[in-house]
């Protein structure tokens, strides 16, 4: 851009082109010096390329500063890295969907504070995942489109009386758009702060994950397994088999509401334009990725190799977990709800109090309740067929299920 | 919609709507009696309507559960109160461009770390925030648009097998989407983090905002005073006229920040679906709304009534802020970058030695330094020239700023 | 003190206390008039006084400052809280306490990553968390140390002229020391920080708490029932009992940590001295309380109440958990470590591997793994053996923690 | 003590004590090799030890796990850690004080809300960071008595049947307590958190300073010079000398924030005993040490380097900000203050709506407002006279100052 708008000569351009270039597979092979004193990375591959091209590398810095340089170069890496990201977020749902199209019928229960409520399917479970996942994705694009803005020709802060075009360098470079401020752009975080929203809230999708997984492969639930390449022993006892990458899925989580903390606190108060408050911006945005990319590429492979005991779900979903489907029988054949509930309450504690489960009651002990039970009321009263009759839009039902995984796709 | 499947007969229909209108006056009035023992607002409004219309009121609860129940009220409300917010902001950035055209030629210093770097307009100025406004416009639509997704019919977590029409409920209450997945829908609260994201790097500008205005009206800076409506004098000092609204804006930007971290904590590590922890999310949003919409709207007041001090801000724009310029001059005239700097730097530790500023130096010492000065360079030493030459895109100069308010109309 | 030292005649402190005294009845009596116009709670006051005594409550305010004023307001307030805060601390160490007492016997399941590890007690498992509250305690002691530094005498933030006696104030408010620098006087907030700090650290143990009973309670563990006043129903599911206050409690974590945060944004970057940010440090206050207190008497309370199954317990905690116990006793005749472990771990295997717990190996089994193992190697494999052998300083047998519980008294 | 207590014999140690000094040999000078394979350092020694020992080595990991040997790793780090802290406040203390000695009569304004208030001493001012550094020493000394607390023996959890001597090894060991339970010893990080705690609480203090410095070395302010080995240069505009380093350190403040937040977040919810969540504690400790350490080191040089115009100062502190002191006189001779108030308001507003300050005004127009002021009235209007007059304990007067001064000695 420089030479087209006659700040560079074709021979300086050439000149300064190979110098970058070879300064670029010097670093590539790790021959390039660093060198403390030039405090950045800017002023060194600068003094490099003086020293490499002798004038015309004095003019590698033309109408730009540091300021907006590093703004810059804070967008292209973020940019790129964000695309990774919502890489992975797909795969993580792709291996979901994958997974749910495996367990359409696998019922298990539902459960509203972690008691078991009504029952559903795996699929169903891992479909409400791909939802959050979905919004994550959705999330990191808008922060991506925001990141995807090009800031030189800034300075800076206050432009330059060089006639340069922003436009240029922002097709060459891949941006959609210029910063529309020269202020703003050489002190504008915004879009650090909104990938690390993205990733935190992702992070925390993560930990609810893990937490469920945990809970999952507890002798207590026993409703999966670890494979041993995702669990590791104890030192002292041998028989131990420990969920510790989930745990530390769900501990990183701290870490990136953390750094999602630091950069909020950083800009506050903080007055135009630049200020060297703003180079904490590397760090968390690492730290973030540092925790992030492995997890959800993990996820996606763990997932998949869980060893599920569909029997010991399916045993857990039934029993009282079934009370609703017998409320909604009674609503359907026009018992008014609070009526219906009435009632199905004085089954269930009858029920409980026999030491029996809803399983087990026929007809005759239904009618004594209600009337309105018909004979097809006990077919009701099995975990499957519950399932398949919530076949309402969003629903658990197979039928539905599948309809919304060939909606979704692969991805 | 429940009359229309059929769950409910036209008679039913209309008791219902009559005694909920009916509830409605007594809540407005006053004269609705809550007891505790309701537990919630769900309950209260049923238990009322049932003793107004007996059976139908024992229908109204048909098929819904407060889990989805409750998910509907926040995104009903969340979504009225976003575009209150993002009417506030659109407010704020009008203030802004209004001023700005007021103040296209009022010359300022530009400042990075907090150091004099270059002359700029305070319209220029303004205008960096009014594109961190339009980023948190921006941010709001998004979060809305994720707020508006419809989840009734998803029961307590499982969805119903009642055959309930999920769509009509949803065009009714003005929803363009529902909710994919049932489970997801009773324990989604992202949308509140995204709100709360949006609400925390808001009130970060507008601490950002507070922080200047305070600096401005120092007596050190004395760029502009504070009028008394919007300041506060001191009980045993007669003389302050303290920013006290300012630091309570800049002191809010901390619970907004602390009501993100919170709902991020809230939902870290939580097992689908519905958990009581959830109900945390109404003060948090709360609370943010309390610090953000009366800060929003008292910026928008306040920055129209700051009376400026055209002439310190000049003042204090020149001298050594001007010696970018004559550096771009030697480069726009073929010196090589790095020569120029040495120049400039040359020419500002002299003049600065002899107790000088570079506007009250002459041609004759500019040529000492390097013949390529012209008879022009003179004239670049006036902060105004500095600023007028400065027409990059984005950049500080009327011309081009007249042009960007023009593009921004009056949002 | 002001009488004391001259600057109030007797006839004008007699008049004073009394009309405060008066405003005082007004107040409690609900009779007070605040009037918006009066900016904040003293010019009430002082408003009111004068209205009641002319002259002499137009000397109130001497010598102090709104700034001195509300930093005494605030660690007057807040030593009264934290003493309140630390009587709850202690409340619930003692029902703690108590229930260990009860169940010093009980065998339960001591997890690592959610994995039963080895057998522990009740009684155990409970005296860790009196430890946790124990630091918590020390916690709110050394905040109410910091917290009890008397201000007033630094006015605005520069002292005063006035012939002060600030250690006669001191000692009529019950404070041990003032404050060493007025700037200081008016500006700290650390005691906040100090207070918010200790409440987070706090409620997070609770949460960690509320997470064990809440898994306790679940089908899948079973270890513990709530009673049906700690727990609420479900408005469509009939057979439900959740444990909603636990959830309340661990939601309200993320609550208190964002009052931390807050507190911090807010002081991050603040010159001295007073800036009216810091009225930001009440409402995080309130709002801490309002999580913390209720929790630590509702903990209090739910403890003794929960029903535990200890037969369900005691299932739980044997077999493989008794591994641990089988290696120890190798290395306690003289085996090294690994070498223990690893035949252990071939023992445990082999067990599995035939459908079998370690309980029902016998003495021929274990011999054919390693000579060293006596007859007296079986006992080992009962939980209650396994504990009882435990009896290192701190350690779970019964002796030990009878032992400990005698140390710790009643709190 | 294994040896002691009978675990291992005299050869036994004798291998072992030799292995694991020339283990710490070849880690010093980097011999040694590191295996991915071993998971963690605890192993990695341990396979080595073999290798050189044999059998001894087998036996090391005696009665331990890595549970409760990672949490003392934590405990000596942090230990040593924070006592190096402390030496850094009390080093940054120290010079404080210093430079408090030298500049006991240097006027400076005393600022409320960023507005000048009354004159103070830049001595005053600066011993009110004295006071908050000592708080903060307290924090840190608190935090090193809670995690003096020795952990081993609590084995994975449920301690150990072998006949260990804890008390023997805290002694060794350097650890005043051990731990009273073993489920506590292994799953407490509380004293990570008391450590973070009081690091954010330290490092929002540095933010302080940094803020003042960075308003002070304002062209606006112009309080006091950077020093060069303290600012940095633009690459751009050759003028600037830019307060980088204070700048960073206040942007760390966030950073240190964020690992608070991080390290709650990990422990919220967290069942008991041991969970790999907790390995997140190292990298927040290790992050919050790497910003505060140099942080507190660099302050500590800065302070004395800073060039004070004290001219500047001096005349910035004079002015209205001397209406108190008027008032004060009236009321010393029996005003009220409320109407002293009105009265020194009456003269503050005249005097500059005549466009002068309160220093030129003479006593006859002092007279005229009111009769109580006397020939040494006027005497009060100079800024070393206000100071000099503020006796009181704790506050500016030189003589005050220079008490306080001798009780902290030299930290």
């Amino acid at each position: 851009m420089l030479a087209k708008v006659g700040l560079l000569k074709a021979g300086e351009l050439h000149a300064i082109a190979g110098g970058l270039e070879r300064i670029e597979n010097e670093i590539a092979n790790g021959r390039f010096k660093f060198d403390i004193a030039d405090e950045d990375i800017h002023l060194a591959i600068e003094r490099r390329l003086i020293a490499l091209t002798g004038e015309p590398g004095r003019k590698l810095h033309t109408a730009r500063s540091r300021n907006d340089q590093v703004a810059l170069d804070m967008r292209l890496y973020l940019r790129d890295e964000i695309a990774g990201v919502i890489a992975l977020v797909t795969g993580l749902r792709a291996a979901l969907i994958r997974l749910a199209r495996r367990h359409v019928t696998t019922i298990m229960p539902g459960y509203t504070h972690l008691q078991r409520a009504q029952p559903v399917t795996l699929a169903h479970h891992l479909l409400a995942y791909v939802e959050m996942l979905g919004r994550d994705r959705e999330r990191f694009e808008q922060a991506a489109a925001r990141t995807a803005v090009m800031p030189l020709g800034a300075g800076a802060l206050a432009g330059t009386t060089l006639r340069l075009d922003r436009r240029m360098v922002a097709r060459i470079l891949g941006f959609k758009a210029i910063a529309a401020n020269t202020m703003d752009a050489v002190s504008d975080r915004d879009f650090i702060v909104d990938f690390l929203s993205a990733a935190a809230l992702t992070q925390v999708h993560l930990s609810r994950m893990s937490e469920e997984i945990i809970l999952w492969t507890t002798a207590e639930f026993g409703f999966a397994g670890l494979p041993d390449e995702f669990s590791t022993g104890s030192s002292m006892m041998p028989q131990k088999k420990n969920p510790d990458l989930l745990e530390l899925i769900r501990g990183k989580t701290g870490r990136v509401i953390g750094d999602l903390v630091a950069m909020l606190t950083v800009l506050k108060g903080l007055p135009l334009s630049y200020n060297s408050d703003l180079q904490e911006d590397k760090e968390r945005v690492f730290d973030a990725l540092d925790a992030l990319k492995p997890a959800l590429d993990l996820m996606a492979k763990l997932w998949p190799a869980l060893r599920f005991d569909a029997k010991r779900m399916h045993a857990a979903a039934g029993g009282f977990a079934l009370a609703t489907d017998l409320a909604e029988y009674l609503v359907s054949h026009g018992t008014a709800f609070r009526e219906a509930h009435e009632i199905v309450g004085a089954i269930v504690r009858e029920t409980a109090e026999a030491g029996r489960t809803l399983e087990e009651i026929d007809i005759v002990e239904l009618r004594r309740h209600s009337n309105t039970f018909g004979d097809d009321a006990i077919a009701i009263l099995r975990a499957e067929n519950s399932v398949a009759r919530r076949t309402i839009e969003g629903g658990p039902a197979p039928s539905t299920v599948k309809r919304r995984l060939k909606e979704l796709g692969g991805r």
